[in-house]
This record gives C-alpha cells, sequence and structure tokens, in this order.
C-alpha cells in the first residue's frame, strides 16, 4: 500500500512553531502518513521542534524544494550551481535530521518562467550536481524526487519521458522521478502512459486537480492517474497538493498564480481529498485485477 | 443530503430469516440508510420479520420489482394486464407495510429480452394501471420509480426522454423515473444531460458500474453522473447495485447474464462503494460552487 | 495503415441484387476498403454476382455471422454441434469464393440471451468444432474473428482475456479475437487495456457507439479504443457497425434490441463516421509518437 | 454552420509578404473559412496587401492581440492605460480595413505572468477603456472577444463566468468572451457547463489540445467541448491554434513555454484538426438531436 501524504499548505502558509504543531498534527488526524512541508530556505526550519511533533503524532514529513534564479543549477552559470548545490545539500541534510525519506521538488532548475529553452551545457551542469548530491542523499537514506512540472514552472523537465532521460544521465538508484497529476494534466499526451513509461524510475507522485481545488471538481481524468500508477505497482508516496489564496499569501500566490479562493476549509478539502484518493486507488487495483476473473469454465 | 443505499443481492440471494438478519445488520454497519430488497414475490416476504430487523439496526427498505411475461402491463392481454396490476398492488401493500418510501424497478413491462417492439395501445394499457396503482402507492406515501434499462431488458423505456414522457402520461407526482448508471451508460447519448432532462421527474437512483461490479473498474464516467445530479438538486435515493455469481445464483445469474464472478467479498465491494459515491457527490458539489468563487476583485 | 470498412446494414437489411449493388457502390463511393456482409445463410448469397459488383467498385467484402441455437458449437449436444461445423464450413467456403479475408462475428456459440452458464464440455466442443474449421479457413487464405461480445448475447466470450484463453486453446495463428467497442463498453474493465491484452491475437475490430448510432454521440470513450490500437500497432481491419430500425427490419431489430430509430440517412452516418475514425486513428499515432519529441537539448 | 479558422502560427512566425501569401494560400486550400492572424503591432501589418490576397483566396481574417506590460489597461496606471487603449485603436482599425468580423485575444490586460492580483481599480480601468473601444469597434462592425486564459497568461480572467462579468461591466453587445479549450482545461471545474454559463456573451472559440500539439494527442475532454458548444446553438468562429518550436521562434517561444516540439508538419497538423473538429462538431449535434429519436409509440 502507499503512504498517503498531504501538503502542508493546505494548512498553513508559514512553518512557525504553531504552524508546526496545527499542520502536523491535523495532518495525522486525518489518517495522513506523511506531511510535505516546503523548504525553500531548509535552515529556518526548527527541524527538532518539528521532529518531536511529528514523532508525537505518529506521522513523518518530506521536504520539498524549488530552485530559484540564484540557484539555479541548469543555468550553467557557475556562480548559481554552485550556490543551488549548496541548497540542495542543505535541504539534504535538514531531511535526513528530520528522518525523511524524499526530497522533491524542481530540484534541478530554477522555479519560474523561464523565456529561453534549456542549453545541453545547462543540463549538464545539472546532471553533475544532481550526481554529486544524490550520493549524499543516499547517505541518509533519502530518495530525490525531480517533479516534472508545466512549461510555465520550467523549460527542463514538462514530460515523464525527459524525466526518465534526466535520471538515466544521472544513474543513480535513489535519483528519481516525481510527477504531479496538475501538471501531467497540461503536459502529458497521455497520462497513464506517461506512467508506464516512467515505470520504475518513478518516485514520488502529486495529486492534484486541474484548477489545483478539490479533487473531482476539474478535468483531470483521475481514472487514468491511478490505473496507471496501478499498473506499475507503485509502492511509493502520494501526496495531495491544492492551493487556495486563504491559506497561501504573497509571494506563493503570485508564484503558483493563485488568483481565486478555490477553498476556504482545509480540513474538509483534506478529508475530501483522501477518500477520493482510497476509492480511486482501490478501484484501479480491482480494475488491474478483473481480467484474472474471466477464466472461461475448465 | 441523499440517502445512500444498498441493494440487498451484494449480501445475499434469498430472503430468509437468517438473510434478513445478515443483509439489514450489514448494509447498517457500513453506514447506509437504505436497503433495497427485490420482491418478485412480494407476499412471500416476511414483512413483519424484515420490518423489526430495519428497526433494530435503524434503517429502512425499498422493494423492487421486474413484472415478467405473465403480468405484463404493456402486453395489451388483459389476463396479463390484470395480472401485472394485481402484483403490483401487493408490492405497493407490503412496501406500505415494511414503512417504505419507494417500490422501484421495471413496473411498466416484463423484465426480459423482447423480440418485438411495444404497441401505442400496450403502452395505453400500462399507463392506465400505473395510474391507478399510482394512486394506491400514493395513499401508503410511496413513490413508484419506473426504472429505465437497457434494450435488452425492455423495448418500453430505454431513455431518460422516453420515462419523462411516461411519467406525463401517467401525471401522478408520486410516480417518478429510476435511473440506473449501467443502463444509462448503453444507452443515453449523454448521461449528464439525460439526468438534467430528466429533472424534477427523478425519483430513484442505481449506481452501478458497466460490468456490474466495482465502481470505478468499468467504463461509466461518473464525474458526469454525479454532476448531473449535482446539476438538478436531486434529493432522492442513491442505490448501489452489483451482481456477482458468488451470491446470486440461478436463475437470476441467466436473467441478468452474469457469466463470471466479478467480486468475492460484498463487504469489501459495499465498503467501497459507499467511499467512491461520497466522494463524487462531494467533488460534484464543489465543482458546481466552483463558479461564484470566481469573482473579481470589487 | 488499416482497412476501414462498413457493415451492410447500414444500407440494407438484405442481400438481393438490387441491396448489393446499392451498399458496394456507396462503400466504395464513400472511400471505405471494405465491406461486411452478413451471412447467417451463406448458401443463400448470389457470391458471383456479389463478387463481380466488388470488383467493379474496387473493394472486398467480409462475411459475417452469429451461429444460432440450433447451431450452437458450445452446446455439447452433438447434432448442434454438427450442424454448426456445417454452417461455418459453407460460410468459409462462400468467403472463399468471395476472395473474402475475415469471417467473424459469433462463430463459437449461438448469438441469443442464454439463460445458463457454459460449460467445460461444451466449450472443448467448440474447440475442437474451431480447430477443424480454423484449418479448412487458412486452406483459403481466410483468418476467422471470434468476436468477444456482451453478456445479453453470448455466455462464453465477453472480456478480451477470455477470447485469447480462447485463441490459445484452438492455437492457430488465423483464429483471432473480434473486438467490438459497443460491446467491450458494457464489460471490460479498461477498454484500451483490453486490447493491450489481446495484443496479436487481435484479428478483426467493429467501432461502434454505445447506443449503436452515431460515433461521438453516445458514451464509448474513443481515444482510449484508438489509443489501444496504436500501442499494439494494429494493423488489421476496423469496420464501423450501426443499426437503426430505419433500415433494419424484424426479425434482426428484435435479436439486437433495436427499439429507437437513432438515424435516417445512412450516407451521412458512415461519411461521419469515416471522418472521425482518420481523425482519432491519427490523434492516437500522433499521441504516441509524443514522446520521442521530448528529448533534451544535447 | 459556423465558420472554421486556423491561426496562422500554423504556417509562420511573421507576417512578410511572402508569409502572407503562403499562409492565406494554405488555409484557403485546406478549406478553412477564417485565417487569425497576431497583430501585436498592428501598424507593421501591411493591409492592403493583406486584404488582396484574402479576397483571391476567398478567406476572411482576424486579427489576435495581446496586450504588455508597457499597455496594460488593467494596470490602474494612466499612462499605460492610454497607451492600451491606443494600440486596441490601432488593431481595431486595421481589422476594419481588413473586413475582419473579430479582434480577439487578451484586450483587458498584459499576457504575461502576474506577480500580484488585480486591483478593483485596475479592472474598472479597463472597463472603461473597453467600453470606449467596443463603441469604436462596433462602428466598424467588429466584435470584440476577451480571451480567458489560464493563471499564467493573466491574472483578470481565468474563468468563463469571470468573462461574463466583465462583459456584463462593459455592457456591449459587441463586446463577448472568447474562450480556448486550452486554457479550460486548466482552468475550468466543468468545461462543458463553462461554455453553457458563457451562453450568448461567447463570441469566440479556440480550440487547442492540452499540450499544444495535435488535436486528440492530449488531454483536453473534446465531447464536452463539443457538446458546449452545441448545447448553446454556438454559431460563431471555431479557430484551431497549435504552437511548435519548428514554426514559432522567439520571443513568442519564451512568451508561450513551447520548449519542445510537438509537430514539425504544420500542413497535416492542419488537416487533421479540420477532420477532427467536424468529426466532433457533427458528435455533438447528432447527440443533443438524439432524445427527439426516443419518443415512444403513439
Amino acid at each position: 500500500m502507499n503512504k498517503l501524504g498531504l501538503h502542508a499548505n493546505v494548512w498553513v502558509r508559514d512553518w512557525g512553531r504553531d504552524d508546526c504543531v496545527l499542520a502536523v498534527n491535523k495532518t495525522a488526524e486525518l489518517g495522513f502518513d506523511i506531511i510535505e512541508i516546503s523548504a525553500p530556505d531548509p535552515k529556518a526550519l526548527d527541524i527538532a521542534f518539528t521532529a518531536r511533533q511529528l514523532d508525537k503524532a505518529g506521522i513523518r514529513a518530506n521536504l520539498s524544494l524549488g530552485l530559484d534564479a540564484e540557484s539555479d543549477i541548469s543555468s550553467g552559470d557557475p556562480a548559481r550551481v554552485r550556490a543551488g548545490e549548496a541548497r540542495l545539500r542543505d535541504v539534504i541534510a535538514a531531511a535526513g535530521d528530520l528522518g525523511a525519506s524524499h526530497v522533491c521538488g524542481i530540484l534541478y532548475s530554477a522555479f519560474q518562467k523561464y523565456a529561453e529553452p534549456p542549453t545541453a551545457a545547462g543540463i549538464a551542469g545539472a546532471v553533475e550536481v544532481l550526481s554529486r548530491v544524490g550520493e549524499e542523499a543516499a547517505r541518509h537514506g533519502i530518495t530525490l524526487g525531480l517533479e516534472v512540472v508545466n512549461r510555465y514552472e520550467t523549460n527542463v523537465l514538462n514530460t515523464a519521458v525527459q524525466g526518465v532521460e534526466l535520471c538515466r544521465m544521472i544513474g543513480l538508484p535513489n535519483v528519481r522521478i516525481h510527477l504531479d497529476s496538475y501538471h501531467m494534466n497540461i503536459e502529458e499526451a497521455d497520462m497513464e502512459l506517461a506512467i508506464v513509461d516512467a515505470g520504475e524510475h518513478l518516485g514520488y507522485f502529486h495529486i492534484g486537480e486541474s484548477n489545483r481545488g478539490y479533487l473531482g471538481a476539474g478535468s483531470v481524468d483521475f481514472p487514468r492517474i491511478f490505473n496507471g500508477l496501478a499498473r506499475i505497482d507503485y509502492s511509493g508516496p502520494i501526496v495531495f497538493e491544492s492551493f487556495s489564496s486563504t491559506v497561501v499569501g504573497q509571494p506563493l500566490c503570485g508564484i503558483l498564480g493563485i488568483w481565486r479562493n478555490l477553498w476556504d476549509d482545509g480540513e474538509d478539502l483534506a478529508r475530501h481529498a483522501k477518500t477520493f484518493m482510497l476509492a480511486h486507488l482501490q478501484a484501479a487495483r480491482e480494475g488491474k485485477a478483473e481480467p484474472r476473473r474471466s477464466a472461461l469454465p475448465a
């Protein structure tokens, strides 16, 4: 069975002590196994305090991150590449201290709307950094998830097969693809096949609706998503992500383009998300099992 | 909120006392509000015993029925029409004694594969009977649900608009359409629009998958079904129906064409169905509410 | 590229000389490669005349057939099995004379609503007959397509994996599965995967809408159908099938359960079907090709 | 019947005389009625030359435009608002000279990724400008289409109901909503319902796939799109839009985020798009007509 997770932005925008207590406890109360915490500045996290709350609540945390222009390891600019490597090492260290299993997000480029395509040299530089920090992550027992996102958030990885290509260039078993149904709905020709193409390289999965609101109240064809996960026997984390301007203020609303409020009650949203995920996970497993129920009488 | 129900055939094939106790208690345990009991022979039901079990369990029952060739009120044959009217009166009386709110199913023709189309005279005869028994049902506080089924199970009502037409000919507020997603998947050009076309005439709803197995493990486009129900603010019963040769033996397997076993564990199936229905009901409500969240700043 | 075909019932109900001339010429005019002719009584076809019309029009014909109760080779009854084998030999002989490449349909059981499940002995008998007539078909260069249909039309083959199982029992390269989107929409848990599961056993394909009317005006998820065909590089015939009471009279309306008229103008219907099929065939090929367009800059 | 159109970027990136001749002739050859020409700098278009080519080819052109930061009429900055009004007047004048029926695009804000939400004062300013230039457009017989786009391309109009709200604030019959399936797939809770909600305010429609490549090779649920258009009897233009880095160079690739090449052969793409649109337009009409075919025998 997959561990189910919840992004902390469903509850809080920051990660002060009160935020931490609230978000960790609510996540555990609803029966999720994981909380995913945004760590744009990993050194600012109070790791010891967070770890204690997680222990008390009986759940675990993963950290996620998008690099920025100043730390863009695909930029080809030595100073930025060095800054990016340092940030990645910081987040891996924090994750290690937190007992996290995964660090994920846009770990290979800036999280921004680019104006120019990537260059081969820039990508080679990112591969080099990710190979080094991937080995460092392995020492902490951490898997890196390279999040494949839409064209407005990176110019490097927009499709699963690009993610597979990058993972192969890196060549480490703990550097994997991180797919997200919100982004796949924009970029993939066939979402189910994209998951199958990712196959054993898939290490992390974000469930999000097309408009980033309630699951099922948008255009993502979720049966295809869950059928794909069932077909490859994906056993990694599945984490629900949703954003509302009620919780997420600036600058994140601006970065993500959240211009309208898709929900007010994060608890209702998250409870529904869990129900929705469980219903679809089981439906996909039953659908996959169906052919073995079709034997002719013998 | 809609009352959610479960067809008794998920648990049992017959309705002896042990069957009754098992089915009623299991249905209540899973948190359903209604159990739907097949009543091909309403006089054979032990109404008093069943009523006591329902009371103890805190749920209610509805009765369903398909007429047969010998009681086909659309046949134009006076003896069969009379026999059909008697059966309908019997099931209404039993439902009244049981405190049921609905009697539903193929109440207007035989439940069979026809070889010839219906005739205008036959339909007029069915309308006449349904007008009389509809008034009788009203006296018991019972709504009749005329189930629209696929071409292999009747030659009269295969689409929602045909159901609306028949309801209008009958002209009673307690004689309504009963739609079923399994049948709609075969017959309706647009399942969501069919529900909208049924509108206030819709009185009962069956949720079933395209192959009559686990919800979501087939080809029914359930978001359209639940969006349709949300759009007309449908507040009536929604009852899950599924058949497996594990539970349902002959002759019902033969009548329904159940040639393979789509599940073994009715409790797992029913629990999943409830989760699936709740997830989609809420998603549809949220989707419907979404536009009011889109106001421009003023 | 697949050869595209049209079922003769789009034009005519019988196969007199006028019917033949009309149907063959119209089919060719619209640019189809194949006409599929129902041959319940293969000896009644005027093969020489039909062959001349096909030659003049520059298209080819296939023959299709459903056995009946009296010729049910899955019945276990020696007389019926013998009668079925004789009918199959007749249709193969006719198809050979006609220069057909395929004989397809419900060649393994009666085309009827059964009341009882099949027996192992009955299926073994069908396998024996199909092995013999399959070899006979091979001598004429003909592929047999065993049509997988819904539960109301046979009790033997309702899913693709059952079809694969039967084909394996027969073990001849020219005895293959014939799938039909109309039936798959009812029976398959995942239509795309069913086609993938059929794989190299797939020998014939019927395109039909869920209500057997205009393609796209029903509930079949055609992208999944065409994606499946693209994924296995299916190169066999794809034949459009649709029925209206305008053309098809009794007894076929009764056998098929055609109780309402879904179209009046077969020419408009068929022209649209070709456009629809071409649009989806190409979309599926492009979708399949998409990943190779995703290479990272190198 | 709707007029079908093609965006000029399928053929060319600029609008020199050779570009104009090629694009206009190819568009006409494929049987489209309209070519949509990007007019970021309307004064740079050779209107007289273009008009002659259109006349010779027997088709018509529409102009489209996204304002930029310097001409953002929703900015609240008087100089930018004035600059925006001037650009809108220029494009309307050019369109009038060209005999165009529509000017469309992001006419109400900059075409850019915003970092902050819109303000009520900014929107009021845009309404004021659009009211004036809308009246000017009416004098030229031109309808303005306010394109509702995704969150990464504007912060003002992301959903159809927001578009209706803005149109109502403007209150002119020739200022309407312009919807685009590519953007709707990201933003709308229910694409079909969004079209129904737009209703008589809908004035222009862009058909695009989720990844902006071949229609059908992505995740847009096109039957819902075309069903919506059929339900409101939409009779305006439907224009296919697709972008490939093969044709579109910088800066447009950067603005649109086109990081991979989704096609090489614009002619094949456009021919397929027409086939796809015609197949779905007719399917939607037939589906809408289906209920009237369901009458009971009388």
